[in-house]
Formats: C-alpha cells, sequence, structure tokens
C-alpha cells in the first residue's frame, strides 16, 4: 500500500503587479502567487495543489498547509471517493485547528489546497482527470463526499442524492459533448481597472473576435469612469454580448444599488461582488433592487454555510464556486449541490493563478453530473500565467477545452517554482537588484 | 517622537487538556494558547497584545502576526484615538494581505492582536486603563475609530454619534458605580463537559456562594446527559439563578431547536452557539423556534458585518463579543454601537489566555459610555490562567472589578513566557520528557 511520504510546501509569487494585470477597485496592485503543495507519495506519482494569494501573506498561507502535515504524512495515498472524504473529514474535523476559523479563511484555504492535492493525487493515480474521475461516482459515492453538518435545513443527503440520480440519465451524451465541444467560457481579461481605454477596448473587441460571448469589466474605482469604459465596451461588442461587471467588494448597499442604476442603461449582464462577501442580506437587497441586473458572488465566499444563506435568501443569481477558497473539491460538491437545489446557474470564479486550470474539473463535473446544463453557465477565463502549468487551461472559441490528462491539473512547472520561488527565486532576487 | 522599534511574536501555549478544563461538544482537549505580541517602543512602555488558540496552529496565527510588522514597525507610537483609528486602518486597508481573509479567521485575529497591543500601549503612555481611556474620549472621537464600510444600511456614523450623545450624561456617576461596585460577571467554571456530575455540582453550588446569579453549562454532547447535568444544576442553585447552555456549533439547525426544547423544562437562560457561527439565518429559525429561551453567539462571529446581519435579522438576543477574534479595540466599539443601535444586550465571551482580562474594559466602556446600563448584561468568568498575567481580572461576589492598572491587561508575566513558550519552554520540554 502506498503512503502519503511527505507534505512540502512552496512560497512562489508573480511580479504581476508591474503590468497592473489584476487590478480592480479593491486590489490595486496584486503579486499573483501560489502557497503551493506537493503530496509526496512512496512510491507513484505525486499530487499537487495550491492555494491563491494575491502576494503579502503567501507565507502565512504557506504556514498554515505546513500545519496539517502531521494529519496527512503517513497515511494510506487516497485512491478512492471514500479516501478523499474520510480525509477531508479528518482535516476539517481537526478540534485545535477548527479554532482557527472554523471553516474560513487563511486556515480553510490550507485545507483545500491539501483536500485538492489529494485528488489530484488520486486521480493521477486512477489515470483520471478529476472531472473525470468525479463523473464516474456513484450517486452515494458523490453524497458521502459532502460534510452536510450546517446543511440540512436547505439540504439533506436524501436530496442530494435525489438530484443526483435525477440526473443520471445522459451523461454519457453529456460527456461527449465536452469532449467535442468544450464548455462555455467568458473574457475578463479586457476588464482590468488599471487599462487604458483604448487598451480595454482592444482587447474587447478581439475577445468577441476569439468567439466569446461574454466579457467583464472591472468597476467600482470611479462612476464617471465606469459609465464611461462601459459604454465603450457596449459599443465595441454590440448589443447580443453579454458584459458582466465586477465591483470586487467595493459598495455599501445603498451605494451598491445606486451604482448599478446609473450602469442600468449599458445593459450589465451582472453586477459581480457588489459589497462583502459576508454581508447575505446585503446582497438580497442589492438583488431586490438591481433585477433585472443579475447579482453574483463567491469568489471570496468562505464555506457552504453562507453560500446556503445566500440561496436560501434569494440573494444571488449567480454562483461563483472558486477552486481554491473553500475546503477543496468536498466542499465544492456540496456547494454545486446547493445551487442544483435552488435552480441557481454555478459560473466559477478562475483567473489568478492555477484557478483556471482546477475549477474548469468542476464545472465540467456539474454538467455531467449535477446540473446537466450550460444554459447560462460559463467558467471565467484570464489569459494569464497559465503556461507555468504542466497541462494549462485552453479556451478555444470560446470554451474550455476538456482537460485529458490525469489529475486536477495542479501542477507548476519544476523550471517555474526555481525562478519565482520568493524571496529567493532569481526573478525576485533580479527584481531586488534594480 | 517614540517610535515602534520593533514587533515580537512568542507562541505561548498551556497544556490545559490534561485536565479537561475548557472541554466541550465541540473541543474535546483544547491546549489554551497565545499567539502574543509585543509591540516595542523605543522609549517609554511597550504594548501588548494576543491572539487565543486552542493549540494547533498557534504558530500559523503567530505568522500572521509577523506579517503585520511591516505595517507597524517605524511608526510613531499610537497616542492619540486618531492614531488608533489611522492604525487599524492601515491595517485593515492593505489589499494583499486583504486577499487572506478579508477580515475573518487567522488574518483577521493576528490583526487584532496588534490593533489591541497599540491600544494597550497608547493607553500605557497615557497613564490609563483602556476602559477609561476609551471612556475619556469624546462622541466624535469615538465615531473615528469606526470602519462604517459595509455597516451603513443598518448603522451611520451620525446614528452612531447620536446613540453616543445621548449616553454622555451620567457618564461620571457610572464611571464611579463601576469603581465601587465593579460590573456583572457570571461563572462558566461549572460547566465544562468533560467534569463529573459531582464535580459540576459542587462548583455549581460554590459559584452561587462566591455570589454569581447566573453559570453557564456546556451541552451538546448527548441528551440525556444534558437533561441530567441541567436538572442536577437546576436543583442545586434553585430557580432564581440563571443558567445558560453552550452548545459550541454542535447543531444543525433542526437539531439545536429539538435539543433546546428538552432542555426547556429546566429554565435554560440563552443558548448560546447552537449552531455554525456563520449561519444568520439559521440563527433566526433557532430564535424564532425557542423564545423565550434566548439566542446567543458571538465568540466565532468573525467580524462587524456577521454581527451586522445578526442583529438586522433579529437572529440573536444577546451579543457576545470576544476581544480577540475581530479587529480590535476598534471593531469591537463598531460592534457595541451595532449593538446599542438595536437594543440587544452585550454579554462578552471571556476565558480561554487573557480574554477575561481584556474584555473587562470593553464591557466597562460599554456601560459607561455607549449603553448606559448593566441590565441583563454579564461577563464570562472562567477562574484560570489568571495567574500568568500581570494585571489579573478580579472577580469579587460576582463582579469583575474595575481594572486600575494602565493599559488593557494583556501582559503575561515574564517567567510564564519562559516556562510555557511552545515547544521549547520546560514545561513542554517536561511532559515531552515523560
Amino acid at each position: 500500500m502506498a503512503r502519503v511520504a511527505g507534505l512540502d510546501v512552496l512560497d512562489v509569487r508573480f511580479p504581476t503587479s508591474r503590468e497592473l494585470d489584476g487590478s480592480d477597485a479593491m486590489n490595486p496592485d496584486p503579486d499573483y502567487s501560489a502557497a503551493y503543495v506537493v503530496l509526496r507519495a512512496d512510491r507513484g506519482p505525486d499530487g499537487y495543489g495550491l492555494a491563491f494569494t494575491i502576494g503579502r501573506g503567501n507565507d502565512v498561507q504557506a504556514a498554515a498547509i505546513r500545519a496539517l502535515a502531521p494529519l496527512v504524512v503517513g497515511r494510506p495515498v487516497p485512491e478512492t471517493a471514500r479516501d478523499l472524504a474520510a480525509l477531508y473529514r479528518d482535516l476539517v474535523g481537526d478540534s485545535q485547528l477548527r479554532w482557527l476559523g472554523p471553516e474560513k479563511g487563511v486556515a480553510h484555504m490550507a485545507l483545500g489546497a491539501v483536500v485538492n492535492a489529494a485528488w489530484d493525487l488520486a486521480a493521477r493515480r486512477a489515470g483520471l482527470p478529476v472531472w473525470r474521475f468525479l463523473s464516474a461516482l456513484t450517486p452515494d459515492e458523490v453524497v458521502d463526499l459532502v460534510d452536510f453538518r450546517y446543511l440540512s435545513d436547505a439540504l439533506t443527503p436524501d436530496e442530494a442524492l435525489a438530484l443526483l440520480r435525477e440526473a443520471e440519465p445522459g451523461k454519457g451524451e453529456r460527456t461527449a459533448a465536452l469532449v467535442r465541444d468544450g464548455y462555455p467560457a467568458y473574457a475578463t481579461s479586457p476588464g482590468w481597472l488599471g487599462y487604458s481605454d483604448d487598451k480595454m477596448a482592444e482587447l474587447a473587441r478581439r475577445a468577441v473576435a476569439d468567439g466569446f460571448d461574454m466579457i467583464k469589466l472591472k468597476v467600482g474605482g470611479s462612476l464617471a469612469d465606469d459609465v464611461r469604459r462601459l459604454r465603450l465596451a457596449r459599443e465595441v461588442v454590440g448589443p447580443d454580448v453579454r458584459i458582466a461587471v465586477d465591483a470586487n467588494q467595493r459598495w455599501d448597499v445603498g451605494a451598491a444599488v445606486a451604482w448599478v442604476r446609473e450602469l442600468a442603461p449599458f445593459d450589465p449582464y451582472w453586477v459581480e461582488e457588489p459589497t462583502s462577501p459576508d454581508d447575505v442580506l446585503g446582497h438580497r437587497a442589492i438583488a431586490r433592487a438591481v433585477r433585472p441586473v443579475k447579482v453574483a458572488t463567491g469568489e471570496h465566499v468562505q464555506n457552504r454555510v453562507v453560500f446556503k444563506q445566500l440561496l436560501q435568501a434569494d440573494a444571488v443569481d449567480v454562483v461563483q464556486i472558486d477552486a481554491c477558497r473553500v475546503g477543496g473539491v468536498n466542499e465544492n460538491v456540496a456547494i454545486l449541490l446547493l445551487a442544483a437545489k435552488f435552480g441557481v446557474p454555478v459560473c466559477p470564479h478562475a483567473g489568478g493563478v492555477g484557478l483556471c486550470e482546477l475549477v474548469r474539473h468542476l464545472a465540467m463535473f456539474d454538467f455531467v453530473a449535477v446540473s446537466g446544463t450550460t444554459e447560462d453557465r460559463a467558467v471565467e477565463w484570464v489569459d494569464h500565467l497559465h503556461e507555468h502549468f504542466t497541462d494549462p487551461a485552453e479556451v478555444r472559441a470560446g470554451r474550455y477545452r476538456a482537460p485529458t490528462e490525469p489529475g486536477f491539473s495542479a501542477r507548476v512547472k519544476d523550471r517555474t517554482l526555481a525562478d519565482f520561488r520568493y524571496p529567493d527565486g532569481p526573478v525576485w532576487t533580479n527584481l531586488e537588484a534594480r
């Protein structure tokens, strides 16, 4: 029996703030970073995972992952859904570490990184990409992945089982459709707040030419700028391309409503993160006031309990899961099931470092085995940093191609790890030396 | 002008799990711990603060505090409310570190520890205990301490100002009353889940004899045990002493309602942490179902945004602030103002390491300058680990004495720091050697 022989953590950072890639109303100068974890097996392939941060504090994130090593090292290498469920429960259940959350923030992202690395490892051993590994599970096995604690007032195991069974017919056809057509994507690359109007317009034009039918603009810095940029983008892309706007938590409830109303003439499709990700009631108030503009959130929603409430309160029209914010695949399966129960589409958050690579697997699993549809669904696409991954996400004609390599696509190239290691990799020492 | 010359962090742990002190339904074997911070000034007194954890992960908490050092070291030593507000805003506003929360979990507790150390430092320089330092501020100065972001749909600066002005008359009398009579306490020491019936009954009897008119029992392990223990406690203390029960997040919504109904014949005063601290809507559902039993929560409520919603939703009857979970004094002032706005009493969480020492200052400030009353209010009292502090909390006849030493009472004795340092202090190396 193979065992987990070690858990290594690397602090990897990219100096993205130099180009204003990723700039928005709350994050003016991010250095996209990963607290990267390698689960070393004593035989066979290793497993890879990461927590995404935007620079400072990536060392804290790495320390939080290291704190989980005693719970993982020495275990049998997880191979089955049951093994992965047991690992997730043991990590969530550590009563002393639980105090650091519970199930939120640094400690929870650390747990997610390790859980995802375990999924990567199990899928590699099975010779399957994670979306196929997940899609091949029975409804009972999927239900067993989920921690229903705090969910039963909204979703019971029996209800989840019924949802999954309902989605069984057509799994084969949907799998074939994914392989053939891929999964819808939308393009955020045009919309960073630090870009000039010209650059934004050119990138928007190119996105449409490349086959995207939805783009996203960052807003929330200045209303006058936002009106001008949204008007320009609408002129460039025409009336049939969806334009989402993303405020990155910039507003209070009243400000969000007032601001979105000023943007409404340009037909924004959704407003994303209008306020604090913790504010369920605030999102409800905003949603009621700005519909038919949809309200989307999720990249900073800390766990399934907050997603549950956003859905119970009818506070969101779009659920944005993130592969690396919550407790890994297991908790994201819970969130997909909650969204399906409430009939709300999931449009995953991506970008960052590796988020496109990982989350596409979850969207594809949702299509094959949970919601059974791609209608009004799309995964965010940001075209940077993919070259650092051994199994990079690929978008063609506005659609994510289905991954074919075994695992969760989380592995970073060795060369990148050497170059971008913080603070002592050559990219950083050279920047320091300038 | 004095400057902050350094920020030191120590990992201090107490082997409390050996005695089952602190054991409850979710935390069977805590080792009460502190990530302890010293803000060193280049002249004059230093400042002290801490984040409380229950063992594993205290090193992660310490790393998160260290990550804040570049934002603090080299600054002028904070002296005024304005300085302290500026420090808090700079720490909350770091856009890269914000990603680790935002404003929750490890990163936010770290911020709270540093903010509290800055308050300790400023109050020491002023020669005042923090409760007097705070109480001497004008309403405008108090309002300036608060970050109203995400609050304005529930509380505006003008409303906060009006509340504080309304509380101005009588501040002198209330201060004198505190000095004379102290502030009400309630006793949790009898109720740990790991204690035998006999030990619980004896401690409950002693608490009443010592002058407490309220005690608290941990529940949520087994219903039969809880019924037996609550019945016994009620017999021991009689009908006039309040008995709160604390489930430490053990239940889902339905289970909480069913369980509390079984305990209702023994007249529990409040049920504390019936479910996830993130579940605003869950608390509302429980509160509606179990009243007149009150619902209390807060020790794990991550920030002012969640407290805001608990109040907006009429989901809690008692607000339990914690000195070290949120963003320090500044955010706790926001929470006190929110509670006052909604007319909900604040009964602070304490215990742990140093929580009694710190939070009594905030309760006393609330009495003097915010709510103006102690009716249905009491600060938790757990009688252990106080001997490790240079200005220990003291309860006489069921009431906290008003602190008289300058500062926030957060300083740990040098001897304790040497003995309990983890993992290399002699207490731990001796345990290892056994």
